[in-house]
């Protein structure tokens, strides 16, 4: 390990975005390394985690969180190593599931800190599929959508870590998947992971694809994206449909509300005339009374190889706003992270 | 009673409107008496309901039942007398709850008739708060909208037979509720239902009035309008918030999307931010789960004097169609009956 330097680099957020973030948004800064007070560690971060919910707190709205302050420290969850610790539970070495957001190292509370066994899985999968976005798939899934043997699941960004757990948990419980996503490769992919049908979003028979991969109508659409999507999927759907909503990231660039016609209350009509549940959630409604659980499942499902994860892991944290402009794009391939620093367990 | 006439009177579809329905789309017309087969009964119809979502059985377009085809009648539930009968549980006299739809007699299989006894409620009820509509408000704000004790709960057209129902079971829920209803005469019967606020939509400060009627924000909204009233409730809606929607009626005439801006996206971000749940919905689904307690409680609210309801009647069978298009309006006042035949009971 190398000795730990004496300046720290961050990425503050500079300006707020209109529609689409731009470098301009983010400043990048040294500042003296952070001393730990009591109760408190020293952090070294390894993996950023590059998530959609953070456009949203790009913004001067309060959404489910607050927004980041203009001046400070990008928010983000991230997988680091304990440098040095005045927390009686944690050692030097010890690998930590952390909130250090965009920065290289950070002073955090040791009682926020969850410790990570590199022996049990990669200490990267602590921010992908084994936590928050692996969660959100879970509890979205199992607690909203609900499905049952037999029924169809449509899933879309399903090569992301929230759309490939939904579409493979789906699939584990016996139901039918449609995964949706963006360009051949990703569709080859969707094919590996078993699913029933795999569809490009982008190809100009979409519409009739889904038709087709539908022929007995969908019963649960989990909604990470809106847009076209959702206008191709809303008609398929059946009675008594759930539809569990956790992101829409097709319109966090939106600068304003689109042009007409107005189809809120087409969409109203379609929730009453077909006894549709559509239900917006945040995972940590769920923690409680389903992390573990959670935990126990994915992992348990890795280990039969009955699920897989993919990483797409971008070097160097001056490439975070970059990367998540692509991210926004639809432009990463699996779940995207930040290598910020070296991993030593691999 | 008076003999039973050779002829029977019904009103028939005669063409689908574009947008609000007129009296060219009704044909009345004089036939001869049915005669009931085996197991079936000749009824004379005493009450004729009037609901909302008879507009949608009038389009071609099939909702969550099957259009009313062209050139029968009109369909709706009815409160009707025996007047023959080929089935040995129904003799003439009996009151039962039907489906003659928009007639003044009609033949009906036995088995498909619920006997009414008059001496434990007056029969129209059947087709009003201890009916349909009661059990869509019982059903939809308990199963649905779970109010807890000293929760906001909103309901438009809260002075008709479901709105009503909504705010009175919510209120001995122990609830906080607002109705809401068009013009000072309903807002006045609010005000006698117990209602802790009562708002008026045709109002210029009724975005306001709104607001300050809920410092709190809204908890459940019970939606059977949509339109305006939905969109001022939306911004009041709190996290977790319930939508149990049964209605749309200010659509209903609609006849092709609305201008633009195109707030379908807002709305499903309102549904992503605050982790509501939206939710359609037919009491159908419910009855064999709730309508027995449905049944017990309400009747038993009305004995105790707790709960109140309101008939708006119109007599004459060949009253029906404009009382609907005035329905459509909100200009009827309480359930909206047609009296088709003279009451015994009262």
């Amino acid at each position: 390990m190398n000795a730990t330097p004496a300046s720290n680099t961050r990425i503050l957020l500079a300006s707020r975005p209109t529609g689409e973030p731009t470098l301009d948004n983010f400043q990048i800064e040294t500042v003296s390394m952070p001393t730990p007070g009591a109760g408190e560690v020293l952090l070294r971060a390894i993996y950023l985690s590059l998530d959609p919910y953070m456009r949203g707190r790009m913004n001067d709205a309060k959404s489910y969180a607050a927004p980041v302050e203009l001046g400070t420290v990008m928010e983000g969850g991230t997988v680091a190593e304990v440098v040095e610790s005045n927390d009686p539970n944690l050692t030097p070495g010890d690998f930590v599931l952390s909130h250090l957001g965009w920065q290289a190292y950070g002073v955090q509370p040791g009682k926020h800190l969850r410790k990570l066994d590199p022996t049990q899985a990669p200490i990267s999968t602590a921010v992908g599929v084994l936590g928050m976005p692996g969660f959100t798939a879970y509890a979205g899934l199992l607690e909203i959508g609900k499905p049952k043997e037999g029924e169809t699941v449509a899933v879309a960004a399903a090569t992301g870590p929230v759309g490939s757990a939904v579409g493979q948990i789906a699939r584990i419980k016996g139901a039918r998947v449609i995964g949706i996503a963006g360009g051949p490769e990703k569709v080859d992919y969707l094919n590996e992971l078993g699913f029933d049908a795999a569809l490009d979003h982008r190809s100009p028979t979409f519409d009739e694809d889904l038709k087709a991969a539908s022929p007995d109508g969908i019963d649960v659409y989990f909604e990470n994206v809106g847009g076209a999507v959702w206008d191709a999927v809303r008609p398929r759907l059946n009675t008594y449909a759930r539809v569990p909503v956790c992101g829409l990231v097709s319109h966090y660039n939106d600068t304003g509300l689109p042009e007409g016609p107005d189809r809120s209350a087409q969409l109203m009509s379609a929730i009453l005339t077909k006894s549709i549940t559509v239900r917006g959630f945040i995972q940590n409604e769920f923690v409680s009374a389903h992390y573990k659980n959670f935990q126990r499942d994915v992992s348990g499902w890795i280990r039969d190889d009955n699920f897989r994860y993919r990483e797409d892991i971008v070097d160097g944290l001056e490439n975070a706003p970059e990367a998540f402009f692509g991210m926004l794009k639809g432009r990463n391939f699996g779940k995207l992270l930040i290598q910020v620093g070296p991993d030593p367990t691999r």
